[in-house]
């Protein structure tokens, strides 16, 4: 799995408490078009901040993405650790600091330890090659149980286009991205660590990349949700190398890079900590998407509804309370829920226990659909989260010991 | 316990799938003046709706709970449930069904049977009694693992005044009450199944007591939170029956209800489903108290938060994490958090291993405190949280089977 025009490596920097590769480098042969988006924590780490400036400045050589270290809430320390540590890639690969972009995922509150990086910068580039992009994504997991990578190609009139994609997260998750040079603003609703990349061969201008990437992370990423919490340092950068020589237009990049990256969220809350089931939270038949978004996301976040679906309660109670608080106005008494096709409330009436009883069988499958029908509108919005169970706590509750 | 003009009474009425107390009653000798506020969720349970147009229409008679259903989304049957029930009363009190007040909790979705209430009206009148306030509060509890009780007596110069306070809540907790007639508005953000009842001999127009009693919500359990989810039940209600024969100035009124609640609601969070610390947040050092209230409810119901609660982890980070993800703009560079009086970051600077080794240690305690000072402004607000660990899940992964 490869695109033409970079090379990728990971080596162990020694970051982790444990072990393990930690440090992960994409490297392209020539100075490649960016495009990014930032997590909107109003907090946002060191490496969120210099990588958000340097990809509105210019192509783009490198990115350097270290995990066992997240570099975020650590002030001007943490700022002078992600600029000496680029400045020392861009040195060694002889071009500026200012076109390496960094990034940071591990625990929030301590300063990277640049020396340590800087240390293993000429083995992670001399190990860089085209097909070891398995190197990199295992080098820039935390949490994360299995890699994730994905891959897409567009055969065109005027030769064939390659994308591949990767990203890591697991917990922290609830991406709420925004497009380079539009923050801060004020913050909208939760999101992240999530660190996500793309590669593609395609000839594109930085703006088409830009809007084409913010259109396809507001239904990828910005869908799906583990636990509601907004990381500080979540990232997604897509870099075109042009080496295809073929331009796109924006709706089939779109569609494309929709594709590549809806795989890579999916497998986020598929790996959120301690998650038995993927559930897809169907909300339809309100007047708007955004009142479809809300009431979705209430579901998709709230611990009663979680942790229901640890226990297999097909609880469609606790669905309607979700609903109930998300802030959006609906009539009750028109509601329809179903779970995986069962219809458990239909207008508003309990269809008695044996619906429930079938509903909670079919919620021991790795994955099922929640529908919520509220009956007065078009428009429909699909979160995807993940169950609470005790596997949740395990993972969180002693984190750092 | 008593305060004079009231009697209660709790009986089985086999409304609980394992028995026990699930049928309370106040009863006031003479029709009492009656305040209440309830749940802005947008779906509201059957007695819900009635009490809160009931308690807007006049004088009070008796208040009528049961537990173990919460009769909520349960559509015209569960109102007809309602009216029928407190219909039956009203006929053996001798009074009209519209002197009644409704309560209901347990599980969401099931019509509640009134002929078991019915049935069992006969002993709950019998049985009621002023020094009975224990039976009237067990009988109200679902998963709580305490009777919730408070009492309060001011002395003034025309005489003496009682109160007493009662509740039950300790999952689906996280009240937001809007005044009576105030509702259906867009609902504001979550809150829970807790259900309060205030009690005193007070004489006070309605007008009064209604302005007093949401004061006191306002600083007593709209600040708390167990799990950040809205029930369709919550309500709180204030019944006087001015046998005493004096008046307070609102001033003095409000106090004493602030203090009659808060130890409720605190003892909520205490009890909160597999709780084993309460956890003030308190956000200080911002322009406006929403802005605070903001910052702090964001992190009060942070999982990763609460689950570092329980790991006894003084993870700084994911406070400022969930401060950031709050909505609300600040300088992370000014940030001052520490535990328990151990200060862990300082002017957006962490202080160390030795301060978090410290910090860890004290949240071994079964309550501390979270301060967090944003350094620019005056205002601030204190949310009562819990942490989220193995005992939520068991509690909650499991609730209705």
């Amino acid at each position: 799995m490869f695109v033409p025009g970079f090379r990728f490596s990971g080596v162990a920097a020694g970051l982790k408490k444990h072990g393990g590769l930690d440090l992960g480098l994409i490297l392209a042969d020539t100075p490649a078009v960016a495009a990014g988006v930032f997590t909107r924590n109003l907090v946002r780490a060191a490496p969120v901040q210099l990588g958000e400036r340097r990809v509105l400045q210019g192509p783009v050589r490198a990115i350097l993405v270290n995990s066992g270290n997240a570099n975020a809430f650590t002030g001007e320390a943490g700022m002078d650790a992600a600029l000496r540590t680029t400045r020392a890639l861009g040195a060694l690969l002889g071009c500026s600091e200012e076109a390496i972009l960094p990034s940071s995922t591990g625990v929030i509150g301590q300063v990277l330890p640049a020396e340590k990086v800087e240390a293993a910068l000429p083995l992670l580039i001399a190990n860089a090659d085209p097909n070891r992009l398995e190197h990199f994504a295992d080098a820039i997991m935390t949490t994360d149980r299995f890699r994730k990578i994905s891959e897409q190609s567009l055969a065109t009139a005027s030769g064939q286009i390659s994308f591949v994609g990767v990203c890591k997260g697991a917990g922290m998750i609830h991406p709420d991205l925004g497009g380079a040079g539009k923050l801060p603003q004020p913050p909208g609703p939760p999101h992240a660590t999530m660190l996500a990349y793309a590669l593609t061969d395609v000839c594109a201008e930085r703006e088409q990349l830009q809007t084409c990437l913010e259109e396809a992370i507001d239904v990828t990423f910005n869908t799906v949700s583990v636990d509601g919490d907004t990381s500080t340092n979540d990232t997604v950068l897509l870099l075109a190398s042009g080496v295809s020589g073929v331009t796109l237009d924006s709706k089939r990049l779109t569609e494309a890079l929709i594709e590549l990256l809806r795989p890579l969220a999916r497998a986020m809350v598929q790996d959120g900590e301690g998650a038995e089931h993927v559930v897809d939270i169907r909300v339809k038949g309100l007047p708007t998407r955004e009142e479809a978004r809300l009431v979705a996301r209430s579901i998709a976040t709230s611990p009663l509804v979680k942790t229901a679906f640890a226990g297999k309660d097909a609880n469609w109670g606790r669905l309607m309370m979700a609903a109930g608080k998300s802030g959006v106005l609906f009539d009750p008494g028109r509601a329809t829920i179903s779970i995986d096709g069962v219809i458990l409330c239909q207008d508003g009436k309990g269809q008695g226990p044996e619906q429930d009883v079938e509903a909670c069988k079919r919620m021991r499958k790795a994955s099922f659909e929640i529908l919520v029908d509220l009956g007065q509108g078009s428009a429909e919005f699909t979160y995807t989260t993940c169950d609470m169970g005790h596997a949740y706590i395990d993972v969180n509750a002693g984190y750092r010991s």
